[in-house]
């Protein structure tokens, strides 16, 4: 195999990429959209907590969800049901959402001016974390039931990350876990992202995500 | 970006690793090793069972381990403390081993003759389903933490699998986790592969895992 050609032909992939999501960008601060692109390990519990999210956000700000999966809409019917609009892409072979596939999800949803543009990326720690889809910032969860050692084992997504949630401590009474561990471990990936802690379940800690969400919405609408 | 260009370097990275994949079987079965390739999700229990197994295995063959991580040597550190020859792989920004790494590592450590060659792959549901490395079964790894869905949402990894491990078992009272659910949607998707539940931590199912790789090594034995 030649890898200088390899290495073309990802930089052009790149540079396609980074002018799409450019392009995303750019309409997201015309509609004063706040966009987060959640992602994390398969089975973290991102849909979970955008379901729940959408159920205690709506009618207080427009929502809308692009869902990314490599195959199904099962997580796009299931947003669906709480009334806010999805729409669904199915990447197929490929382990990440990219900034084309964004770009054409945007034409089959209302943007939601002035309001939170939720993009659930594809269950993956390693590929999306090189690709831009124009989001204001990208939000990582990790649940308490991975293990301490992820952010340095994955260290590209934590550092692309400006939020780290770690989820399902619910279930802290029932595991050998160290999540102060898993904490310290984020934070030497990554100083400047924020932490926060919950349970979907319980409802334990969502106030500070949506209090979260909402300084980030108000910085895009008064920007 | 020029699809029919990216198409044909994939084919060249694919026949490259196929070459790499079909040296390794020929190693494998020239010294009767059983190479498993582990794949799952990040913290689905993949270096946690390995460590149990290792322990439990001890004495009984002979084992070799071959870590993948992004980055870290965290899993091989942990495999090496059961005094099991362990070598580590650094993908960096690649999300899955290939078998030029498999068939580079072997020099690193003694060929497990007559015995088992466990093989860990980086966490992710989608790209190591792709990439043979001359394993004679993948193994794939679900948490009864993670959702019912993950065979449907991930089908070219479940298909791939010779067995299917539903891990973490011990956690189903604090959960609700509809394990037949996932069983079914596993079969639904991989009608020829085997089905089992465990728990490392408590160790309910592990004389079943360890009967199945059993069964195989006899099998490389006596081919």
């Amino acid at each position: 195999m030649r890898e200088g050609r390899l290495i073309t032909v990802e930089r052009d992939i790149l540079e396609k990429n980074n002018r799409f999501a450019r392009g995303n960008r750019r309409l997201f601060a015309d509609a004063a959209t706040l966009a987060l692109n959640l992602v994390s390990s398969p089975g973290a519990g991102k849909t979970s907590l955008l379901v729940r999210t959408l159920g205690d956000l709506r009618g207080k700000a427009p929502l809308g969800v692009i869902e990314g999966d490599q195959q199904t809409s099962l997580d796009a019917d299931r947003i669906r049901s709480t009334g806010v609009p999805a729409v669904q892409i199915n990447t197929g072979k490929m382990c990440h959402l990219d900034a084309s596939m964004i770009a054409d999800a945007l034409h089959q949803i209302p943007l939601p001016r002035r309001g939170v543009l939720f993009v659930e990326n594809v269950g993956n720690l390693v590929c999306p974390a090189g690709f831009d889809l124009g989001e204001a910032s990208k939000v990582v969860l990790v649940s308490v039931t991975e293990g301490e050692d992820k952010p340095l084992k994955y260290p590209d997504m934590f550092h692309a990350a400006d939020l780290v949630i770690i989820t399902k401590v619910d279930l802290l009474p029932h595991l050998e876990f160290d999540v102060e561990a898993l904490e310290g471990n984020a934070r030497r990936i990554n100083r400047r992202a924020d932490v926060l802690r919950l349970s979907t379940r319980t409802g334990e800690g969502l106030a500070a995500w949506y209090g979260w969400i909402d300084a980030r919405r108000q910085q895009m609408v008064g920007a």
